[in-house]
């Protein structure tokens, strides 16, 4: 089978031997639905329970305060959706949201849809290096904003924010503030106990980011936040989230997040190691990488090469046996630069070059090696064209 | 292993083993992000192309007419309050909602929170054997509502509603008209381009009601109805539906759909003389099936014997190796009497006492004589019991 080196962890990760052994058994004869008042039933509540637990100690939270969802975009849908319609102001209206600019669509979007439907929308701008504008986190502090979102680590950049000293900051006006950790959770120490006790309220998780499966993610919440649910039925997960528990996706979460964490310092040494000698050839390259000087994730590099288009490159890139994307992969199909370098202040121009680079666990120095070579070829080969074309 | 006799189709399926092996590539080597462009990502796209193929030919729709989601709970919370906000008022508001009072949970409460925040909700009666209510049907449409949901097969009894003749009676007055086809899906035949033509516009699958897997179903729905998305972001499903696809349970909905509709005609008239078999049986212990008279889904008899709580009778036959339900699987965690029986008018002790048996293709002859020895030896026991204590 034909299988490139895949350098695109960020979009989405293989799933674990390991979870992917402890899911099997609930995909065969271990099938019951976890409400069910007989063994099989049974057998599938044990399974969510000691799930729970598992990610509960991942993230440094307590089993009551996880809520699973079929993955981080529900889950942050939930939180966006579900608080705003708890803090609807005195005559209904939705409440002030305050997002950052550098937000994942599926924080932006139920954002957006809320503004439209009679609440109101704050962006709150970062620096050149992908970093919260302090100054303007200030003043929309004083716009006493209702809901906070704040991503832990960036999709694209891989920049992580000091979620903790913005928490603590916004904790006197009373908003409740959230952050999607979707992509730090394994790569950066992530304890929802200290960060809830600096002012941070919720966290969102997905397990398909951290060698789990695609179909699980979690909500972790403090229990004073009120949420209305966003799928509202037979009242599964303390009536937040109702629908049958996809028993095995929530259990190869909870293996994947025991791993993950386990594996942390390790695999941060490791692909920090890997991403250093990427960028090292990419800069000699002549690739400008973005938030460079930023607190970054230690397996993401996002660059551009003046003059070479970041689509084209991703897709020669790919013909040569290398999967990288070229700005978030949820928004592949959205052919303007990315809004999280716009808003960084990138000229248009260098975004549209914009590629992505995310390291995995199994990544090795033979495929870095391999990458850079088959990027200078194709460099040369997209100049030279370009100087033929100019 | 043990492995009692699972009687319980109606709550979850086993996964079949075609659906299985079609899976398993894609929680093993082919793991791509379907929005990724590379090699991985197309892989994950085709995967899921072909899934919707199968899934719009297994329920006579349009590729496109299908929205992939994470089950049936969500499909159903999106078609609600998607199209809820769609059509709310001029002066914002939402609109009248009128559903059957045997609806799942899953519609009732979403219909219910646009009810308390500030919409109404109308419930249409049904008549002793679970039969929508026409005298009571007719007043709803004359109420004008926006939108209407009334199931196609209830999950507790299995009564069958004549959703074209509904819809038909319905379409003069533009209401959008859903129905939830989560049960019927694989044990009677199901067409959306007929129930189209008649007046139904959006209906509602899940996968592992029909030996797919948990975390994948489906609103199919006509392309003239506006829906708001219920997790936005990434723009996933046109849209409708943002999130990273659970490719596995998409691949897996895909094959099941198409196993259980080639196997329609043969697994019913299976399933109907095993239900007939244990219909004899439980008549002959005393026993009263509810909606008897109803047109029934051929694998579904819900039954109470006098004297003797369901909850006490499901947990008995589990010790005797036999898996049932009492009442809805989901609203298990409830010990009030069921709603769907309560709605037809059975007394709530009757109703105290209620147990449902809903065979698969896998169920055999033995167990189902194996189950009515299993019953009458228990139902001795506890009327000796009852007979003792009173």
């Amino acid at each position: 089978m034909f299988a490139p080196a895949y350098l695109d962890h960020n979009a989405t990760t293989p799933v674990s031997s390991a979870a992917l052994e402890a899911m099997l058994p609930y995909l065969r004869q271990q099938f019951g639905n976890a409400s069910s008042r007989h063994e099989y039933g049974r057998e599938a509540r044990r399974a969510i329970d000691t799930a729970r637990q598992r990610v509960a100690q991942a993230v440094g939270a307590h089993p009551t305060e996880v809520i699973f969802t079929s993955g981080g975009s529900e889950a942050n849908n939930l939180f966006i959706k579900g608080a705003a319609i708890a803090r609807r102001t005195v005559d209904k209206r939705f409440p002030l949201v305050a997002i950052s600019a550098i937000e994942h669509p599926c924080v932006r979007e139920p954002a957006r849809q809320l503004a439209k439907a009679g609440g109101s929308l704050r962006e709150i701008a970062v620096d050149a290096e992908c970093r919260i504008a302090s100054a303007d986190f200030s003043t929309v502090i004083s716009e006493q904003p209702a809901l906070i979102s704040v991503m832990l680590a960036n999709n694209e950049t891989g920049a992580v924010q000091d979620i903790a000293t913005l928490a603590a900051m916004a904790a006197p006006t009373g908003a409740w503030f959230h952050s999607d950790a979707v992509q730090a959770l394994g790569k950066i120490p992530v304890d929802f106990r200290s960060l809830n006790a600096a002012g941070v309220h919720a966290l969102t998780f997905s397990a398909h980011k951290l060698g789990g499966p695609k179909g699980a993610g979690a909500l972790v919440v403090d229990k004073r936040v009120e949420l209305a649910p966003l799928i509202a039925g037979g009242g599964h997960e303390r009536g937040l989230r109702s629908g049958t528990e996809n028993v095995p996706a929530i259990v190869g979460f909870g293996v994947a997040c025991a791993e993950a964490v386990e594996r942390l310092q390790q695999n941060a040494q490791r692909l920090r190691a890997l991403r250093d000698e990427i960028e090292r050839g990419l800069v000699q390259q002549g690739a400008a990488i973005f938030a460079a000087t930023a607190d970054r994730l230690p397996n993401t590099v996002y660059f551009s090469l003046s003059g070479i288009d970041g689509e084209t490159l991703v897709a020669k890139l790919d013909r040569a046996g290398y999967a990288v994307a070229s700005g978030a992969a949820c928004s592949s199909a959205n052919p303007e630069p990315s809004h999280v370098l716009l808003s960084m202040g990138i000229e248009p121009a260098l975004a549209r070059g914009a590629v992505r680079i995310s390291l995995g666990p199994n990544n090795t120095n033979a495929e870095i090696a391999g990458f850079l070579q088959a990027l200078a070829a194709t460099r040369t080969n997209l100049q030279s064209l370009t100087a033929m074309v100019g």
